[in-house]
């Protein structure tokens, strides 16, 4: 997606070989009209899969997914993180492990909120390692629902995210994919050519 | 707003004489189409205020403020909360205090998101004592912006956070306002008359 590339390359810093600073359009500060295209994008590519949820965690996640549950017009759950374990069967719940904040979060989402009928699409701003994806693959799992596959904004191409889902059989579309942050510099997988969009 | 309203007393779950669930739609399970008209309404309540950005804090009041920002054709910025107190000076900080949670937090917005010529209007899912929405004015005031008023989802309008604010001389819209939630009901402030918008 041309756009979003265009804004990662303009706004985008690059911290380390790994960790890419995107805080002045998605995850701190975020642009709407940004949101609103990724909505669109995500919309049409996952047409006519019979999505009746759109699933994603707080907080980065939120934007982006509400605008592709609302081009959707399907509701949208956010799974809540919360660090101490207090057991409830009102709720679905899985463990997931952060590398960037090297921390251990369990993941909930109410059990009503998810049924055995629901075709789901997972949507986060990142796919690094896949721990978060995969948590929320497993408490979809949980809940018996179907996976349309993952909407993924910006993903880490050189790590192992996609591998790991791709094993799972799940399809996942990302609408940036970043070959490398070596050198302080954003290279893509796919570079843009042609018109914007 | 009536459709509020009404979504309050078809889905909403009254916990205790100050508590209010309404995670089906709010602040756990999403209504878009729901989320659309309150950004609409903010959006016409404000307009003509000259509102360069919206601010909120993560994570419920994101969606709501996300299609206010949209509306109002600005950027939207959410405040990250966090526990650990590491002093950076790239970042405004206020301390607010959950009594939900019993717990203070740290809200953080990067310094160079907020600017001294910024309007802003703050956007939040709920108002009770008015911490949240006082740590976000503050946080504006640091920056040396303008704050143009408050955008309340639900206001808990037996608590101080109204009182608070206007103290401050503060404009607030609330969407649905809650006069009571004892005996196991809800009662508004404004009940609804006259067709649905």
């Amino acid at each position: 997606m041309r756009l979003l590339q265009d804004k990662i390359r303009r706004e985008g810093t690059v911290l380390s070989p790994s960790i890419l600073k995107v805080d002045t359009f998605l995850n701190h500060g975020i642009d709407p009209l940004l949101m609103r295209e990724i909505g669109r994008e995500f919309a049409s590519r996952f047409a006519g899969g019979g999505i009746t949820k759109v699933l994603t965690i707080e907080s980065s996640g939120i934007a982006p997914a509400m605008m592709t549950a609302l081009e959707l017009g399907v509701p949208l759950i956010f799974a809540r993180k919360r660090k101490s374990l207090t057991l409830r069967d009102d709720v679905f719940t899985e463990k997931i492990y952060s590398y960037t904040k090297e921390e251990e979060n369990e993941v909930t989402v109410a059990r009503k909120l998810l049924l055995p009928g629901d075709t789901v699409l997972i949507v986060d701003d990142f796919l690094a390692n896949g721990e978060a994806a995969s948590g929320m693959a497993r408490i979809a799992g949980q809940a018996g629902a179907r996976i349309a596959g993952f909407g993924i904004v910006i993903e880490k191409s050189f790590q192992s995210g996609r591998r790991r889902l791709e094993e799972e059989g799940f399809r996942i579309e990302a609408l940036a994919r970043i070959r490398s942050l070596e050198n302080g510099a954003v290279t893509f997988l796919e570079e843009p050519s042609g018109p914007l969009f």
